[in-house]
């Protein structure tokens, strides 16, 4: 380790850098559970503000919540052809519901005489089962739309997992809607999508390229899908959120009709849509530095952590009376508060503490700085110290928590167009993926194939991230020829390494 | 069914007027797997209420919330013995974790190359898993107490399921503290016990006894459980909430040792704390009636739905025009509010809707009331109606929400009162439980063994459901002698027969 906080710097090893951060920070922790996190008491403390936001968003576009099963009949995935090939392979697989002493030793086993007729699948994801509960609730184009959200964990049985990015279980919401149209099945999914663009951007501050999946990233068993995807300070992509526009493909085969204003049968059309505690890695990766996590003022389950000084009792008295009563005004504001009390650590212990935990403000009261009427604040991100008159305090950390939110998204947005390049040769195509970590958004033209995507991800290990809905700059919606194969491409879309 | 809302009555089948009313409230849905419930968004929307309610109380007594594993390695529930009887029987085992296409057939079947070496739970409770990692966390007197909290779904393999009061897979809450000493522990238990009866009765307005359970009916490996009992209209005490002090045994079986102030290695106390989506069926058991669920307001989704009436366009305009503006300005209050402006359903059918889903008021905007500068208001919970001055309505349904949260409350504690006895001898004991439904809350002598608790069990079916922690009436504090056998009893306890 090259500094004292029990963590390598990003240039040393980004990967170990993050490993460590996550756990350093109180993120989260490995269980005993192969692939399986902790999420610890601060990381879900985030969580529950970015659900708190989330969940704002989608009550305030006409959602509402609701809870399905667990588990889902192996039956269920054998419905949907291409869903079955996506999410029915790495699983965990519930065979038996009871355990009973072992009969030839020690401990317990799976008891053969409660094997389960059908095996049930702990959900990777719930379209079969909500679409077979659809099935029974819509009859008429008066149940329709529905529009259902549900927070859950879910299975994924990953083989090479890492905290946050990639873990076999992971908490996230799905939503699953039904309409009676395709248009409007296309309105709720470009929705949602603007309000994962808006949660990134204006809550988490990672600026994200908002775009359409390539027929070979879509989502199984999805007419067709819509992201958002971050870049990370190692310059590779992170998909931070999915909308799919589904068609009729679940209603087909739930058998899912309902009855038209004029009186004819038609199946119905269906949209879902989700992010993850995946969200939590995408946050570490674009605004934490060496020192440990920085967190957007928004979703900051702390926002300002008060450090008074004093060796002896009555200095320790005046400056913890000065620090109870900004914390008091502070709270006023709305502000989550810590005085950090602790008698056995010193000054400097405390600042890392809170800076490795991603605290945006900083204030130290000091035996000095109160004879001078001042006290010093500290940003988290910039570490940038000012020395500010008493009565100014409480204003200026409250001014901060905007500035801080403002400045992140800013620092972020302008990392990202310097790792976006244009390139027009294959020569400049792997000349960008060459090296380590990723190359950034590497944006060119593509035949649109799903044989040539393939075989510059092999080539590469770049994939298709998205084919903006919007072009990054406007020659990047003219024509021009494929990087890989020189056939006539309609436009540009982004490559990239991704996690 | 007896009348045209599609449910029985309480008198008529009590047992199936709770089945139906669930559904037909929207508060719940059977599942195709087995035991497991969909609950639907109406349902769902009063559990989060629940949950913030409650999420606040521990917040405010100084607990956070984290996540840990859905799967517990099956090794983990042979270490604390006691547990492993109670818990790692009828639970769901993940033996595989991948599927394959069927060689023999068509469909897919658990790859048997993905066999897993030692088999998964489904959490039934996590005490095992949460252990596990506090041994890790835990090293000295510094890092105690723990105040963790988290919100998750556990899964139990009941052979007999009935929505919300016994499900295979049910949300939760579980607390899960970690202590210097058994005193701390001790008072952990009972801030969480009266943060439970505190909602029961305040938030759920049901009244709960308050008490401990008996050797046979507490947690399989605690010292001690506490618990609130509440009584259900057919007579029956409904577990609403566990708090346990487990002592030191999971420490001992997770190796959980910390070094005291002192320097002394010692094991760390424990206590763990629970209520579940249960809450909710002891809800619609405590207050509902044969024409659907009644709400308490502090926990109701919805608190007012308006009703505007007219059978042309313009005195629609009118009706309709009122019912927003007094919507508006009962928002302003803090109420949520829904104007029922369906065209195709009468008047009476969307009394009858909201009735059935609980919503404590209603108003009734009609155009020969505001003719008369009048509309009428109807309690859900008692059916009265009163016509009431157009300028006084907003006024008086935001006071109606007070008062039907204390009626109701008021209402369910004279019906315990009425039906809560006094026995001393067997033949009255008997007498009390004999008959369909319950018996309300027997109290009785009891000698204090379990042999004579289970026989007692055996003979009626009535179980011990607490020994109260403050009498109910000061001469339960008295010796006497028990019931059953004769013998010297300190004390009398609450005997019924449970759901």
């Amino acid at each position: 380790m090259s500094n004292n906080l029990g963590i390598p710097t990003r240039a040393e090893n980004y990967s170990e850098w993050y490993n460590e951060l996550v756990q350093k920070a109180d993120l989260a922790d490995y269980s005993a559970v192969r692939g399986c996190m902790v999420i610890k008491p601060h990381g879900y403390a985030l969580w529950e503000n970015m659900q708190r936001a989330l969940d704002d968003m989608f009550k305030a576009t006409g959602h509402v919540n609701a809870y399905f099963p667990l588990f889902i009949p192996k039956s269920f995935f054998e419905k949907e052809a291409e869903h079955v090939e996506g999410f029915a392979k790495e699983c965990a697989v519930v065979t038996h519901h009871r355990l009973k002493a072992n009969p030839d030793g020690p401990g317990l086993i799976p008891d053969p005489d409660a094997k389960l007729e059908e095996p049930l699948i702990v959900r990777p994801t719930s379209e079969t089962i909500i679409w077979n509960t659809y099935a029974k609730w819509i009859q008429s184009y008066r149940d329709l739309p529905i529009l259902i959200n549900q927070w859950a964990n879910v299975v994924r049985w990953e083989m090479r997992t890492r905290l946050f990015l990639r873990t076999a279980e992971f908490l996230w919401q799905e939503g699953h809607t039904a309409h009676a149209t395709y248009d409007e099945a296309e309105t709720e999914s470009l929705t949602i999508l603007e309000c994962y663009r808006k949660f990134a951007e204006d809550w988490m501050g990672v600026p994200v390229l908002v775009g359409l999946k390539s027929e070979g990233e879509k989502f199984a068993g999805a007419d067709h899908t819509y992201c958002i995807e971050a870049l990370t300070q190692d310059r590779r992509a992170i998909q931070a959120g999915t909308s799919h526009h589904l068609g009729q493909g679940f209603a087909k085969a739930f058998d899912c009709k309902f009855q038209s204003a004029e009186g004819k049968l038609e199946y119905v059309y269906a949209t879902s849509w989700g992010v993850s505690t995946r969200l939590i890695g995408a946050l570490v990766m674009a605004h934490s530095d060496d020192k440990g996590l920085i967190l957007p003022p928004k979703l900051a389950p702390l926002h300002v952590v008060i450090v008074p000084m004093g060796r002896d009792e009555e200095t320790r008295a005046r400056t913890f009376g000065v620090a109870d009563d900004l914390a008091s005004q502070l709270q006023a504001h709305g502000l989550k508060v810590k005085v950090d009390k602790r008698d056995k650590e010193s000054p400097g212990a405390k600042y890392n503490y809170w800076e490795m935990r991603g605290i945006p403000v900083r204030i130290e009261v000091g035996p000095r700085d109160l004879d001078a009427n001042v006290a010093v604040i500290a940003r988290r991100d910039t570490g940038d110290k000012e020395t500010v008159a008493l009565d100014s305090v409480v204003a200026r950390a409250v001014e901060l928590q905007g500035i801080i939110q403002s400045d992140i998204y800013q620092k972020a947005l302008a990392f990202r167009e310097a790792n976006t390049v244009r390139v027009d040769t294959w020569d400049e195509f792997t000349a960008a993926f060459d090296g380590d970590g990723g190359g950034g958004f590497v944006v060119a033209h593509w035949d649109g194939t799903t044989e040539t995507e393939d075989a510059i991800s092999a080539a590469t290990k770049a994939t298709i991230r998205c084919i903006p809905l919007v072009p990054l700059a406007p020659s990047d919606a003219e024509p021009g020829v494929c990087v890989f194969t020189g056939k006539p491409s309609a436009q540009r879309v982004v490559f990239a390494k991704a996690y």
